[in-house]
């Protein structure tokens, strides 16, 4: 089945293919990623579109000298494939196997670990003036797919690549779907472009460029000048990027390989900054990812005909009650919009989104816009959702503040993927939320323990009046499983719930789905003859005041988040503990242990493992309760 | 001198006057915001460009119902005095006074707050799309200058105009300046349209558009597609924003009042969102701004004449000492380089631009890429110094997770203006960057106290091998007025230094410039016989850990910073120590009370009375002392 493969150990063995072997080769890296997916999840998708781009650019680079930066990143499986890492690739996505994403641990291959949307371009900007400064003629190429060229970052990088005064090449990957189909002015613009090009029109333009490619020599600037204007068809890219200074060449045709080794040798030795335009097919040579690029954007294991068992996707989700939820809520509500960066089945807004129509925005990968486009709504007195992932929102974080905590504007901010996020790692981790959030003034940071608090939550949300955070993980809910005193109650703002009651000075203080973890533990201590106070405290700002009395009573409090420890709720809860004691002179001083997650970066794995590493799974909070309950010295 | 001025209440009174009393008021406002600006200073040149498009807006619109949204803000000074604030301009920038930007609390005819760029695009969108959702008619106008408009965040909102079902005017307001001269791919672009056009393609342009748009009728799409092919010159911004699928229109005099009443009143009923590309000339009519616009951007107060008084500019800044720092360390390492975001002035870097061109990069407003591009060179092995504002770089929070925090990549963030500023009051504080940045594993904080400390730890910085977030405020060193004990010594990393040793059990622990503040309310405790330790903290992360010994010795540490109280230095202290006390279990547990700022915003006023506000000035910093002393439960 791999017989090309087979023979593959690195980029260099690609030299001795044939035109034909490397078609073949094509076929079974797609093979190869489409097994390996299967079994593990994974993005699917897009990285069977990246295939011939991804030989075809190791054929004519060496990426050992020269670098190569991918924009996100989830298209980078054939080249990790073919760098070396083909036998270990079954283990994508597993704690001891590969990223699912660039990764410098990994290979040299990989300059950054990355994940977020619009950074290639900048960083390859960066290193094309770093490669200048060390006097070295290594090439830059950075590949990035169309919905992520949209983003402001990426567009900032783009403006900035006239600093780059020597070769970098952008491969923009146009296979016109973001996540879902990707949004915006520029995508419709694309759209048009490759509506009216046929087959015909991108071979002419393939042809038309390498014949004149080579005559560009000496005379850079004008060559590069003609040579756009032999290119350009009736309708074409060019006058946009033109418009930035920066020669552009394309559409050619993405899956065939040949050609597009002609055209990168031919674009190797450009002495300046350029972009080359290829068309691709999202889920290229799988029929049932052909057929539906979304739901195979990113997947989890599936069989090999294409359906995908029901033991992986039946799971009730914090995601699948939020979209319950607003769905619900808006019903009511006329005044409730959703907005989403590119992520409408992410989170859970497809329901909304059919329900909905006229009141669903999706933005394109922007989340900066998101939250402004959010801030103008709410001006108007509409009630905008922010449904965004956590690592995601570090983006809008000064859009948050300007737009949202300085005007003292009411909008919901749902924080899907905050914790930690399982088999993505360390670049979707969503660690920094309760911190970001809750230094802005006016903010709100709330979270629902279980799927009756999202609803509770939402509601406390869309009518309190403020810029919420609400912010809830990539898990299912426990609802059936643990039954959560309280949890129908409607949220107060800043009041906890005690879920249960103990006799001893210990009290757990956890938030959202934390709870759950603290009762289990509690539950096992009371078997050991250690009676402690379980509380779901709902908010991480503003913290409940009862709490920080119970501080100076002298009583113990553990707090349980996931969360980093830096800025979060622990921390929240020590600073109004400082307060309340600088000004009311506490008698008695009681002691706070922070459980959150640790000043590091938590490998891909399980999300209980990751928590259990981050100290925070009921077993762990038992064992710090009994330490701290050994001491005696509370 | 201001006879029409005079009779102008509001914007309704504009109407009746002719177009040469139109001509007249624009330099009544011109000297009027001469004058109040040469007395307590604020933005001179961009306001001075914008008088005639604010009159002509006001003139067209009825922004009582319309709405004006405003980016950055700093040229809404005409708009001010138009919308009834005329007389309180005097005291523009001053406690009590009127906001140097547009203010919500001042006037109806403000929707946002502003101060950062490239917000109004969106939040436009976001307006637009709520006043159909709402069935209001009102006409939605956002005013970006050129240098804002290749902001990631406006291209965002560009990007996503085609959400936009009815009418939205964004007017690009093209004065070819940034701060500085505006950088960038867009920027070299408009200026060749610039330099192609005569006076007379410009008034050609505008007729062409006049006598073409009363025929926009019903056939709206045709009609605004035949209109902009018939005003595109030879080189046309056309193509980048037809590109982005929107339609184009321009460019016109932005000097020219009647011309532009009339543009407006062809443009305002278009059912459809359009640009308006004008050119204005900064500090026009005002030959000293004229001559030097970027010396007048942003100006403290200066004789009519142009002259500026050496006791305003006197003082030897922070920011001067790290442009004399980088200069200094430049020179033996030529690994050093240096990246802004459109303040070459502003960061100190005109010094080290001069002596370095090759090792200097100007960005232009975009902080997102001025992260990224530095990411890119310290992969690359060079040493990145980024010279951000504090409340700026919060654009560029998710890059220093990912393109540093993440990659664990060595890079100096220079963040000047950390802690409250000034006049320019809330949308320019810096009262987040220690919580961002040390939220973020392998970051390093730190804050040197005066001059001496600024170039150890600058030097310290760029050897250390870590991302460094190196904290300074918009204030003079204080070096000849008060003698620190060890600030010449090198920086150790997460190493205190002792500058006051006391008998007590109270120990101040500062950051940067409030280590010259606790000492001086250590000098007057001492005065009345309590006799407390200060120490100059230098990191905010690490936390020096003899520090978290202290508190298991029982002493009370008194922790303050020009930071917001949440996830300050105070917070990061109390982490620490809690999670030592879960592991070493201490005997004793002493207190630590936090001085540093509110949850609320700060308004604008001088620096030392916000301090004082904050409770970290000297005098307040004593009476916590005094208060804490005096309760004797320590």
């Amino acid at each position: 089945m791999s017989e090309i493969l087979d023979k593959i150990n690195g980029p260099q063995d690609l030299q001795q293919l044939s035109p034909a072997a490397l078609k073949q080769l094509a076929e079974e890296i797609r093979h190869h990623i489409t097994h390996s997916v299967s079994k593990n999840g994974g993005h699917l998708a897009s990285n069977l579109g990246a295939v011939e781009v991804s030989i075809a650019m190791h054929y004519v680079f060496n990426f050992a000298k020269d670098k190569l930066l991918w924009d996100v990143g989830h298209q980078c499986y054939a080249h990790k494939i073919l760098t070396g890492r083909k036998e270990q690739f079954e283990h994508l996505r597993q704690r001891d196997g590969l990223s699912g994403f660039p990764s410098p641990a990994e290979s040299e291959y990989d300059p950054f670990s990355v994940g977020h949307a619009g950074t290639a371009v900048p960083t390859a900007v960066g290193m094309a003036l770093g490669a200048k400064h060390k006097k070295s003629d290594e090439k830059i190429v950075a590949f990035v797919g169309d919905a992520s060229m949209v983003n402001g970052t990426s567009f900032e990088g783009l403006n900035n690549l006239n600093l780059v005064k020597r070769q970098l090449l952008v491969v923009l990957n146009d296979n016109s779907m973001a996540i879902d189909v990707t949004q915006g002015g520029i995508a419709r613009f694309l759209s048009k472009v490759r509506l009216t090009h046929t087959y015909e029109d991108i071979r002419k333009t393939t042809d038309n460029m390498l014949e004149h490619l080579p005559l560009i020599g000496q005379k850079m600037e004008g060559a590069i000048h003609n040579l756009t204007k032999t290119v350009r068809l009736a309708v074409t890219p060019n006058r946009l990027f033109e418009s930035m200074n920066i020669p552009y060449f394309g559409p050619v045709d993405g899956h065939d390989i040949s050609s597009l080794i002609k055209v990168f040798r031919a674009l190797k030795d450009l002495n300046s900054p350029a972009i080359l335009h290829v068309y691709t097919k999202k889920g290229k040579g799988y029929s049932p990812a052909d057929d539906d690029p979304t739901r195979f954007h990113s997947t989890g294991p599936f069989e090999m005909n294409g359906s995908i068992e029901p033991a992986t996707r039946g799971k009730y989700t914090f995601t699948d009650a939020f979209g319950d939820a607003i769905v619900d809520l808006a019903d009511k509500d006329d005044k409730v919009v959703a907005i989403t960066a590119a992520m409408p089945d992410g989170t859970g807004l497809n329901n909304f989104r059919k329900k909905n129509p006229d009141r669903y925005y999706d933005v394109g990968i922007a989340e900066s816009a998101a939250v402004d486009i959010g801030g103008g709504l709410a001006k108007q007195g509409m009630k905008p959702v922010m449904a965004i992932y956590s690592t995601f929102l570090q983006r809008g974080f000064d859009h948050m503040f300007q737009e949202f905590s300085l005007q003292d504007l009411p909008g919901v901010f749902c924080i899907d993927r905050s914790g930690v996020v399982g088999n993505d790692g360390p670049t979707h981790h969503g660690l920094c939320d309760i911190g970001y959030a809750r230094m802005l003034p006016n903010f709100v940071v709330a979270a629902p323990a279980n799927g009756a608090e999202m609803r509770a939550a939402l509601e406390f949300a869309l009518d309190c009046g403020k810029p919420v955070a609400l912010r809830y993980p990539r898990d299912g809910v426990t609802d059936e499983q643990v039954e959560l005193a309280g949890c129908d109650a409607p949220f107060e703002m800043g009041k906890s719930v005690t879920v249960r009651e103990g006799s001893s000075d210990i009290i757990i203080a956890a938030v959202g789905p934390m709870v759950v973890e603290s009762l289990k533990a509690a539950e096992q201590l009371a078997e050991e003859g250690i009676d402690v106070t379980v509380v779901n405290a709902r908010f991480a700002k503003p913290v409940d005041e009862s709490l920080v009395s119970k501080i100076g009573e002298g009583k113990c409090i553990i707090t349980v988040e996931d969360h980093g420890a830096a800025c979060g709720f622990g921390s929240a809860l020590m600073e109004r503990v400082s307060q309340r004691f600088a000004t009311d002179g506490f008698e008695n001083l009681g002691r706070i242990v922070n459980l959150a997650g640790p000043d590091e970066f938590i490998r891909a794995g399980a999300r209980k493992v990751q928590l259990d590493e981050m100290g925070v799974t009921a077993e762990r909070i038992a064992e710090t309760v009994r330490r701290i309950n050994a001491k005696g010295n509370l």
